[in-house]
């Protein structure tokens, strides 16, 4: 199945939408009501790419909800249940967005900007209404807005020459998720070490939307002798992974706990925060089910589309909400979900992508 | 340019999905986080057919926000400028929804259900997150939540015929914006006289969700002989109607003055709803710029995928926010806006959609 994607004026085009396409993009995703290149023609090639060499990506869509004030804190602590305290300014963290039933609505990196302004570079839901909703209901004194600031990662082994060469041997030495402003050729970014890969890299953050093209042949002229090529975030690495993927992995109904979210979860803060309530009582009454890594059996597969049942005869007992084929493993692998019941070697189970059945095991995650 | 939209689990798939494929569709829109049709090879011969027979399409991505309980009302009224005070049960409402600085983030059409239930059809913006942060603020008793339904249109002027064929007719006698939920094989369906086109017709919300290619199959079984053929919500149509279309001709920092929808500002209204103080100070100090309708010069256009500025002279003094031919008029023309300074027969307005310049003449909305 292959289709067209209808290119119209109510989906926003990237500050790098004419560089990717100059560059070969040939499909598109959206991701929060923008276009998203999704690959160039050989996902494969691009996922070689990103493990041996370097890869650069249009990630514009991670949009930026920014909250300024005296109370941005205030609002950034109410949000997550991760406890921020102690935040530096130029540090970033990966912090779970709630609602008040305790379902996870958004998995953003907040960046500290200044005592009094955070930016959330949100996954795909609308970040800027929840958090706009509840600071006027609060009578906070926080402005929430959108900054122009658009990510293009640079990620892979050779994604830190790449970076030095443009901005200097100082970004060897930033620390993860930290991030620094600075600009380049007169081009105002946020460069943080970040990105949504387990292989390393940055992420440009570029400040002025007028200036994505000049920003994006720069990067792929700096990374030219590195062998960089243009590419998207790759199923297949993220599954190896383990990365969550908020939308094809989990949208509303979801909690945190259940995808493995634990470790970011301090409940026992004394301050409140959407969603307390509700996630101490998950705590206390025990996940129903868990996120797990399966190894499917038979013919190598593309990728899958949809949400697929995993039964043991006859019962639904989980889910594969994404699956690839690893070429590090040689086999079908998946991300997924599975009852609380169910042991890590629990045997007969099986999942269908439309073709027959098919064998899952079950894995721990990461696979690599 | 030409791209294939990446289909994955990401994206959620609309009941329909099935079904649209085996008739044909060629291209996909998202809208709410699922695939929405665009287009089935020839959107010309589909607007004819909304024009002079009936079509049927794909709007399952109007979501629902169901809110229930013993707050639904007091909720629904804080959400809206518009009074909603002495809606029926089995009644509709167009209810623009503003934020707190009175701009437009989504334009539902409300349904009340019962006493202590009500739907909203919404635009591509997350009203989940918005309506549910709001009455958890708030202390509401209400649950804000995603029903399963999911609207099939059947839109023009033989409408009446196909679903009267299918329901009864009863049907014919149904007012604009109200509904019966009623059923077709067994199958549950919410029936409303509604449609975003402006040939009149009727959405049938689907109430469960694995009866999706049934219901489209049977409507498109019903309507052949009217000469139906599998469609979607047609560019040309709706700018020769003045529709508004939340995303592309307004997203973030519009307000709803600015976009003609000032009839349904319902101001003076004793009780408090979200954006009053902003929209009570919008009207006194009156409006900036203005929506308005384009005819445009020039060789004849297919489309345009992106705001275009409208000049005068070297100033930018407008947008055109999306343009298309109109088979009707013959002409290239626009929906957009225009600074409020400038008059209706302003001369010398130009556009350019990247091969040079055009002229701009300004007309009212609607074109036809």
């Amino acid at each position: 199945m292959s289709f067209e994607i209808a290119v119209g004026s109510n989906i926003r085009k990237s500050p790098y939408f004419e560089a990717t396409v100059a560059d070969g993009v040939k499909s598109f995703s959206v991701y929060n009501h923008m276009f998203a290149p999704a690959h160039f023609g050989d996902p494969e090639a691009q996922y070689r790419a990103l493990l041996e060499r370097v890869i650069m990506w249009d990630v514009a869509c991670e949009r930026q909800v920014e909250l300024a004030g005296p109370d941005a804190e205030q609002l950034m602590r109410y949000l997550t249940p991760r406890d921020i305290t102690g935040m530096a300014i130029g540090q970033g963290k990966y912090v779970p967005i709630c609602n008040y039933a305790g379902d996870l609505i958004n998995d953003p990196v907040v960046q500290k900007l200044a005592d009094d302004c955070f930016w959330l570079s949100i996954a795909d839901s609308d970040l800027l209404l929840w958090a706009g909703a509840i600071a006027a209901e609060r009578g906070l004194n926080v402005r929430v807005s959108e900054p122009d600031a658009s990510p293009l990662g640079v990620q892979g082994p050779r994604a830190n020459d790449v970076v030095a060469d443009l901005f200097g041997d100082w970004v060897r030495e930033l620390k993860y998720f930290w991030f620094r402003q600075t600009e380049l050729d007169g081009i105002p970014i946020l460069l943080a070490r970040s990105g949504w890969s387990k292989q390393g890299g940055f992420e440009l953050y570029l400040r002025d939307a007028s200036r994505g093209t000049e920003l994006y042949n720069r990067v792929k002229q700096a990374g030219a002798p590195y062998g960089i090529v243009p590419g998207a975030p790759s199923d297949m690495e993220r599954i190896e992974s383990g990365l969550l993927s908020y939308g094809a992995d989990a949208r509303y109904g979801v909690n945190p706990f259940e995808v493995n979210l634990g470790a970011f979860m301090d409940l026992d803060r004394d301050d409140d925060f959407v969603g307390k309530a509700a996630l101490q009582r998950i705590v206390a009454e025990g996940i129903r089910r868990r996120r797990v890594g399966f190894v499917i059996g038979g013919e190598r597969i593309s990728g899958t589309s949809e949400w697929h049942g995993v039964k043991l005869g006859d019962d639904v007992v989980g889910t594969v909400t994404e699956a690839t084929f690893s070429p590090r493993l040689g086999q079908n692998i998946a991300v997924g979900m599975l009852a609380a019941g169910i042991a890590d070697d629990a045997q007969q189970l099986k999942t269908d992508f439309g073709d027959g059945p098919r064998s899952a095991a079950v894995r721990s995650l990461p696979f690599c």
